[in-house]
């Protein structure tokens, strides 16, 4: 069957009926485009718990705080295509920003204090627009399950709450991150960095593995991992730290005493490049 | 066919999947309870535009700016269930607030002009209570229409716009405000009111067919219709007015020059009562 393209939410509402009518579960990958590696797990994880499997595409423009890094960021639609074909996705969907965002719209979806600390701290107005982006989608897709990568862990803690909240009928599901052979967490983003960037960019992963492996040899005090997190990151002076924490996996709140499960989370600037990251104490990757 | 009472979201999803599968149209009209003729009217209008009439009762607790007015509210569940069944109405949505809000809920949903100026500006958080809410009830009851009294005029104009912007794809329609013989608009809060007050409260009525007079009489200038029903209304020191303007029909903003679209619109307290009334210009009741 060939690959569907959708580009109004009126065609996606209506096949959505359809499909789930006929009794068919669909999964829904949202994407910003500029897919690699990363976004074809993902659809590898929703082919397995869904009959039909829809990719978006939308570079949604609310969520950046920056008109620059918005303007800038990757758009390489016929490769996304491509890639999606290959993947097996039976229909990608790729409204226009009227599409999303009819003629004075003035909605927005707010999730409270899961979306105020770390990256909702350092980009302001960031996370009400991939809440209210993501409602959207949800409502126009109609899927019975959601597949989001566990890179950006903030992000789909708010998700899977404002999911919970809104009482929309879908199971959040979190993907693995995918890393290159050296660590380096796959991110649409890599493709700005250079070669001595790339480099540089390794020490986010690395501040990671520093506080898991504190951890493993029992440090549980969450200001100590914190520390450790930190001054494995602070060694590299071309990277600027927006933040190193670690938090309850599920309140994204520092953590007094660490468990298995706290996460350490990281975003830094490599040049003009921000980067996040993250890795659960107990599961070092 | 006896009327269905439900009191879960999930109940409610599966049932609204089955009737949308097996093709008919469900109408819902979303209530606080305590109800009167004027929701009667409404199931008389959801009945005529669809084929199963689902009506939901939930004293929302986020729209209340004031924790008295919350707790005071008109409970009438046993009077509003006989109401529903001689009506017409197939199924009765009858949700706890654990169900409407799950623990830890912090999502909100959030209009922004719209909700600004008049019982925005009145009531700090009201709106934002009844976008949030009235987002849950059509992402739970799924209806294709959804029937709100043009009693609460901005309030209609915040949810024709969320629905739009969220992309629900429901049809929001306005029913016209029930009027007792004297002209009293019926609302809940109408049983607050003793003899006094109710002979009061007409004071309402009254500047909005002042401010239709006056532009029946060839007033076109918002400002000088506006004085029209702010001095009517002034005539009676026992109301207390929080607004009184002529706005554009769809914006909410005060007009300049009114056109027959223009809507005259009035919040005032009788004694502790705060009632809302409106009027189009062009047409008078």
């Amino acid at each position: 069957m060939a690959m569907e393209r959708i580009d109004t939410t009126a065609a996606l509402q209506a096949l959505a009926h359809a499909e789930r009518c006929a009794g068919r579960r669909i999964a829904l990958v949202p994407t910003m485009g500029a897919l690699h590696a990363g976004h074809v797990s993902l659809v590898k994880i929703a082919r397995e718990r869904a009959d039909r499997v829809w990719l978006s595409i939308f570079v949604n423009p609310t969520q950046f705080d920056d008109p620059r890094d918005l303007a800038a960021y990757p758009r390489t639609l016929e490769a996304d295509l491509a890639i999606c074909r290959d993947a097996g996705v039976d229909a990608v969907f790729t409204p226009d920003a009227a599409q999303m965002y009819p003629a004075g719209a003035q909605t927005s979806v707010e999730v409270d204090e899961l979306a105020a600390p770390l990256c909702g701290a350092a980009r302001p107005g960031h996370f009400r627009g991939v809440a209210t982006v993501v409602t959207k989608l949800l409502v126009a897709a109609q899927p019975h399950v959601a597949v989001f990568g566990e890179k950006d862990y903030q992000q789909l803690a708010v998700i899977r709450r404002l999911v919970r909240d809104l009482l929309l009928p879908v199971e959040i599901v979190g993907a693995p991150t995918v890393r290159e052979p050296d660590g380096l967490a796959l991110s649409s983003r890599n493709s700005y960095l250079d070669k001595s960037a790339r480099a540089s960019a390794l020490a986010l992963v690395e501040s990671l593995r520093a506080a898991a492996r504190a951890f493993a040899q029992g440090e549980r005090r969450g200001d100590a991992l914190t520390a450790e997190g930190a001054s494995s990151i602070a060694a590299h002076p071309e990277v600027s730290v927006d933040y190193f924490a670690v938090v309850d996996a599920v309140a994204m709140q520092p953590v007094v005493d660490a468990t298995p499960e706290s996460v350490g989370i990281v975003a830094a600037r490599v040049g003009k490049t921000r980067l996040i990251d993250n890795m659960v104490l107990g599961q070092p990757e």
